[in-house]
């Protein structure tokens, strides 16, 4: 019988969360903003207060006996075997370590009755968890996601399990230097993935003199000829129209996203890529140069089946992948060591 | 009981063969130039009669009953659960794919009366997994091996046992890019790691510009002032002599190398490195700028317990790591896939 799970996404601006069927993905759902000024034991008392609301609603149509727990994903390094977050951006007060699981179950037990297997992970593990079970990498047994957003992210799944590393922070290809070189400095690194093709960096990459995005009529309209205002959404929709600049921009953010994925092919191996982030809404805008590069900067011998293929979960696949994780608790690997 | 097992590490130009004790280490060795003009039949009869000469002086001292097997390291790619090797550099007329222990394992009982658990690895695997469980990767659960050489390879052990990856090709560190706007192209990529640092590479860096060798009175007389014939070895010697030119090219080489693992860290979150090959050979003058490179290339969140050792097994890890494969068959990841 298919059980069912409540999954969460816990971020420095929104609480996701929702009740997951194993075979029909979201049943319920809610987000609420986190309490982050309330700190850790508070924004705990908040997550206890959502996960009990959640369910009592599908307690009146789920059968409980199939209630496989809570997952959580959190931003920081996650400790998963021991439950403990240490250091989340964007939530302030939370120290170097916090023991997010037992309190959260401790809480769910003594203030509302719930007693429950709770699984905490990385919100970027998670991620890449929900779109092997529920999306883009659901075919693929070896993959990388890789988030492209503010931030440039990721997650590994090896032989459809996840693949932590030894201290949890496996992943961070935002991290992998391919310019070291190059002008660009990003959290005090040299030539990151991050700090070249990061969002901010792509409208920056646009109207740098290689670019000249400030010579685009169509670009001028679109952000009302205050160039300090372009997004990405912008440079996406004038390039869809054939604008020059945009059309450029993007090809770039595509040859070093390959160069990256190619990095990733030499040393693990991996071959299967899935893209998601609000950034890869560019599409094939982005992948097609991607895979142009991720062929012309592999060996001949790894060419056999590299492929690039959109994230289909959306922001939702942190959620979906926390709940999956209840599900294949004795599955994904390292949880009990 | 311990038992034994013979190990070989099969080269474009040697073959180097021992009987490896479990507990012990190398017991008897013996190298041959490889018959490569014989093509791919022909090796495996040299193998076959190496390994039975070898066995049959082992068989004077040692418990029959606790062979465990022969391992073979053999270049190129190798698919470890199905026993075949694919186009091997430097062993023409191999072709696409061969069965190399199957046909190993058949010519031993056929020729010889050896009837032996046979396994073929990787030769950059199998010396990961040499000093892994003989070596200077001994202590570490979970670590990448880097030998620096003619070219630049690597293999990674993850929980103690190979990590091979999903088409069995990983850890080639030599062709990650780093440089993906420089000078240097490699193989048809920019800016690899091999490309940078490979042998003759290192020697051209010393002649550049900015290394000046040339201006160096001490480089002049060790390479009898022909620069051509200028070797790693002067570099080492000049360097520890305190000649400027040679110390800023190892600075140089270890700068690289760090970025290089500071890669590895990020993506994959291995944090302890052994290096070997050749071109180790120079030490601390490599190690202690790659350790600060590495330090100044990773997140802060990621430098606890980063590492950088020299391997111990010299150019008998493979030896050793393809014997080893059959003393923990059953432990080494994905044989039995």
């Amino acid at each position: 019988m298919p059980s069912w799970a409540i999954g969460i996404d816990l971020g420095g601006t929104n609480i996701k969360i929702a009740v997951v069927g194993e075979s029909e993905g979201i049943l319920f759902e809610d987000t609420q903003p986190t309490d982050t000024a309330a700190g850790p034991d508070g924004v705990v008392r908040q997550l206890a207060f959502l996960v009990d609301a959640l369910y009592q609603r599908a307690a009146e149509t789920l059968d409980t006996g199939l209630f496989a727990g809570i997952g959580l994903g959190a931003p920081g390094a996650v400790d998963a075997a021991k439950g403990a977050l240490s250091y989340p951006p964007n939530l302030p007060g939370w120290g170097q370590r916090y023991d997010l699981r037992d309190q959260l179950r401790l809480r769910l037990e003594q203030a509302h009755g719930i007693k429950a297997f709770v699984i905490i992970e990385n919100d970027a593990n998670a991620a890449a968890y929900g779109e092997a079970i529920f999306g883009g990498g659901n075919a693929f047994r070896d993959f990388m996601l890789v988030t492209l957003g503010t931030g440039v992210g990721g997650g590994i799944i090896l032989d459809r399990k996840l693949y932590r590393g030894p201290f949890g922070t496996a992943g961070e290809i935002g991290f992998m230097i391919v310019d070291f070189e190059g002008t660009s400095v990003h959290a005090g690194i040299r030539g990151t993935i991050e700090g070249l093709i990061g969002k901010e960096r792509i409208v920056e990459m646009a109207c740098s003199p290689e670019m000249q995005a400030e010579r685009s009529p169509r670009l001028a309209e679109l952000c009302n000829r205050d160039f300090s205002r372009l997004s990405p959404r912008h440079l996406e929709q004038a390039a869809k129209e054939g604008d020059e600049a945009a059309l450029r921009t993007w090809e770039r953010v595509g040859f070093i996203l390959g160069v990256g994925l190619a990095n990733v092919t030499a040393l693990m191996d991996i071959r299967k890529f899935v893209i998601g982030g609000g950034i890869a809404a560019a599409g094939e805008l982005i992948f097609e140069p991607a895979m142009m590069q991720l062929h012309r900067s592999t060996l001949p011998s790894m060419h056999d089946g590299l492929e690039i293929v959109p994230a289909r979960l959306g922001n939702k696949a942190g959620i979906y992948g926390a709940a999956a994780l209840c599900f294949n608790a004795e599955k994904s690997s390292g949880l009990d060591d």
